[in-house]
């Protein structure tokens, strides 16, 4: 329970870290979508930053199969099955240490869900790597969108890497260039200059055998308005039941977030105007969505990452099955911080929650 | 769309601010639950917030009349339907405005979702007085939860208000004698003695004709570990859909949210320890949720409320028949700061959802 | 847990035989739509059957009203809320007898299921009454099917009363006729001559404290081709999924149905030609319907109703809570034959069906 | 959209006939569950049908590989994934033909509803083959209730094959036995002395190259009283919804279906009555279910499959491609009787739908 969302497409990922496999199912699909696999690769590449030197060394290929839905090229409108084959998983690096529960990871919480039986290795179905298929199926509803609203952009930005925190967007009009090309984008940021300070966060914390965790913007430009519904259908409850579905989100805001909270409501009511025959408003403090229901401006949001809670720092915790106190140091290279493979995720979660709203 | 929520739960709330009336259908409860309704209709008073002068003068009686479901005193299983007649409705107030969209609300965005059949008059469907059937529900599910894991609490502080701010409780021990009783239930406070400050904040927004927004902190103690689900049936996917579908809430943070992404991973880790024979984590910051399940530590979480839209102020917008720009003046008293009734909408949302998981 | 269905529309509906009210709960209804309360009215009325001297006496008037999502006579996007209000419930007469298990009732089974905490007053939620939500959101699907789907038609007629069995329909192009007008509306048959034989059947159940089944066919005309999908979405397992919700039903067929499991291949498939430059079948022994998607031709289907339970006969039955074996004669008047009032409700499901396939 | 099912379980099933595989993925599963693969593949190998000169000679080799959810031979509690890969498949056959419309296959419906790119080889996703992912969940959920409800047992008979027809059952107790074993597993009879009558009715139709449909009565012993729900999650509505989406279903009855509405009450009612300490009905013509909810009587239901619409004789249809009337001979072989593969669906669907009210 718990691996399957949407109303209109129908989301369903599967997989353990040292399984067999990992992938998705997406059934709701239109038919006669032209699927690019390059594009397709090109996603989960992307989350894999294979040859990042801050990013983990476990050698994933990443090659994703798909097993049904489409045929010649182009989706049949029957559900879209992707299969990515697990390598170099080497399970005899986790038996020894099942019975430590490594803090902040789901090993106690969920011992206790699962009485024992989860896949113990590593993290199973918790991990990381479960975000592969979301990127899968986020590739696939990239296709759809591309397709049926190819005036829709979706985009992310590193916004901070530890203690280092880029600023805000000047206006919102800078979202349709940003989204275009950022400098480096597989480090992609509003203020570029800043990629050396954070990169030295990342190897700072490595160094230490540490992590640092960060924050990522996700933003969708070009969506029309009136996409959305109130309440628990509302772009914010649905979006944000994605995003909190990637391992390591501890929260989501959209528009100016907490610190709307200190405004008044003469500085946080975004003002309508008419420029060029167009209904826009002047600011965007709302993040484009009023009543959960978009507005026509950018959708932009914030999402936290806790720094990855596998470190090589020596650690106090518990072994289960003793039910006694342990020191746990975690061997092997681990991402000293997730937010580098991150962003792919997020703008994956925000393609599938448009498709869902679009299709 | 958009009205329905939950899954072993289905709650279907319905009703416009000025319609014949609002109210839930929660179907799916377990049947012989004690209802006690003093308790139900507390909860719609501390919602309504009558007498406090910092709150919107509309006589809102908000006496639910239980249709179906209870027989007896208990729930028979069948679905339970509350009403709440809507009462002080002086619709005419509304029409002459209705072209002129109010900055801030749902105004435009639903006028196109809804092509303008919307019932415009004071928001209707979006409005405010929607979150009176949560609160119904969530009473319900308090009651539910009372029946059937009766060591759980739900509770909620106000954590800021405008631009001043109470801090972080100290250990998560605290939250189950802060929840046992505030100085001030009705302006619950971690340091009572802002409550001055803070009510004062909101008296000098509302002499500007301008409001204040801010943050609440929910919590619940005492649920056990092991509830909840990966991915998209997180406690955090699913607590999040909830909370975001109370109108102006902009954040949801679990644990120490935003401020996380700054740490360092030896710093957000909770080590976990035994202590009196039961298992615990030192610290709390991962807010009582690992890989989307519970570990028995509090449930904490953080949302921001942006300032209520409705402002005396003039304000820029559009006039959306003439499609042209217009000056608005939103007449009639509001609500200066929206937070000061919407813990327990809050805390409405939070049992709702334990609800979800637990029955 | 239960009472909520659909995909695109949330229908939940609510009450108790004999509680304050019963009703419907309607999300996800297209904005703009015109409610004509004469004609949602009038389908309540035709379930109610008020005046048939065959029908039960109890005099309902089920006068509907609409709480919410309806303004100025249009649907608004939001949640319809339809209460109709209980009269005439004498609930002196089931408390003596509440521990006796009608036999053909969900007494024993929803005593065990709810723990007896349900409201056992003329079987409570369970009670045929609950076929008016139905009905009203059945009234209001067509509603919506004659806004965005004209050329779509739904009917119904008897096709048995206890032995009495009225033919097949000789060709699926006389389905637009039986369609737009029955010799007696409140009694329709394809062979009018039958009335009189079908009512005697009625009568002498009736004379004999006794009651009959009978059989009720639905038919769609004027639906496209392509609509449906394969699987758990069919229009089969979508149709019948409701069909089998009306109380009494314990068979469903399309097309031929059990006959067609006697024929061979060559007389089951339904050839297809060009006629008029229009694709359709030779014959309709599918019932409109290929692989769970319509074909274009009529939808058929049937619909077996078990006879009333409630009879005045003696029958042998337990009393639950002494556990010992009893006689029960249940009094009052019953409907002697369901049949007479169920085919509104027949066509009630199909267009809740329909609206879920087409909005 | 279609292919995904469940409340508590989500099942998800994938492929097409001649696309690289087809499976399911089975969400929502408890942990700990022991999960043979010799039991699991001997069902898919039940529905294969490997061996029997009545069934299609296409070798399908039908190896299920489990992906992921299961860790040491229990389930982990994670997704269940299943892959079967696809081989023999000959898709040379089936482009020549893809324009002209198998009368009685979905070709026309899921053209129109798929704009011409579904995967037409072989029926595609509407293929018979996508009931092998059905059976392997429905093997999967037969493991759950084994470990979790054992006393429940699932079974199914053949009723008829075209024109021969066995009788009912004399008493419900004699399901118990019944289910124990069949004299011909392969051909499961109540009255085994009509094997060779219905084989002669299977032969007889294959060599005038055309096939016949029949009847299947699938069974539930052991299934405790008080299991379901009213209306639309009645045991009835569920299984319906299942049931009809196995190719070829055109009907499905519970007890005595079409017979019961020819009844009186008193002649259909089950009285009840006390034996053994235990409460039971005295005949079981609701088949087991009253109100949506289980008796505690055996359920019982029968579900009629039409003849295999593929048939070698000649057959009126139209090219669509070109917009005019064909004549159409299906080559190859294909199964003149579906009914003799199809019993151990009926059974995998039973199972789904049970394991999804009981986990």
């Amino acid at each position: 329970m718990g691996s399957t969302w949407g109303n209109k497409l129908k989301l369903s990922i599967f997989g353990e870290s040292h399984g067999e496999g990992i992938g998705a199912v997406i059934d709701g699909l239109p038919a006669g979508i032209d699927i690019d696999l390059i594009r397709v690769q090109h996603e989960l590449n992307r989350r894999a930053a294979r040859g990042n030197p801050l990013a983990t060394p476990r050698k994933e290929g990443d090659q994703v199969e798909i097993l049904s839905g489409v045929f010649n090229g182009k989706t049949t409108g029957a559900p879209l099955a992707g299969l990515i084959r697990n390598e170099n998983t080497r399970s005899g690096d986790y038996s020894k240490t099942k019975d430590l529960m490594r803090p902040g990871h789901a090993d106690y919480a969920s011992s206790i869900r699962y009485k024992g039986f989860q896949d113990y290795r590593g993290g199973g179905h918790f991990s990381g790597r479960l975000t592969a298929p979301l990127v899968f199926a986020g590739a696939i509803a990239k296709e759809v969108l591309r397709a049926i609203q190819p005036e829709i952009s979706i985009g992310s930005r590193i916004v901070a890497i530890g203690g280092i925190k880029d600023g805000a967007i000047a206006h919102w009009k800078e979202y349709q260039d940003l989204i275009k090309g950022f400098k480096n984008p597989a480090f992609p940021l509003y203020t570029p200059d800043l990629e050396e300070a954070m990169k030295h966060e990342i190897i700072a914390a490595m160094e230490e055998h540490d992590s640092v965790g960060g924050i990522v913007e996700g933003f969708v430009t070009g969506l029309k308005p009136g996409i959305g519904n109130p309440f628990f259908e509302s772009i914010e409850s649905r979006l944000s039941s994605l995003l909190f579905s990637i391992p390591a989100v501890k929260g989501v805001t959209f528009g100016d977030g907490f610190e709307i909270a200190a405004k008044r409501g003469s500085q946080a009511n975004d003002f309508l105007r008419i420029s060029d025959h167009k209904i826009e408003t002047v600011t965007n403090n709302n993040g484009g969505i009023n009543g959960g229901i978009s507005n026509g401006m950018p959708i932009v949001f914030q999402v936290a990452f806790k720094p990855t809670p596998s470190i090589g720092k020596e650690q106090q915790t518990i072994n289960l099955a003793e039910k006694k106190e342990a020191l746990l140091k975690i061997e092997g290279r681990h991402d000293p911080c997730i937010v580098i493979r991150a962003f792919p995720v997020v703008e994956a979660a925000t393609a599938i929650c448009m498709a869902d709203f679009l299709i």
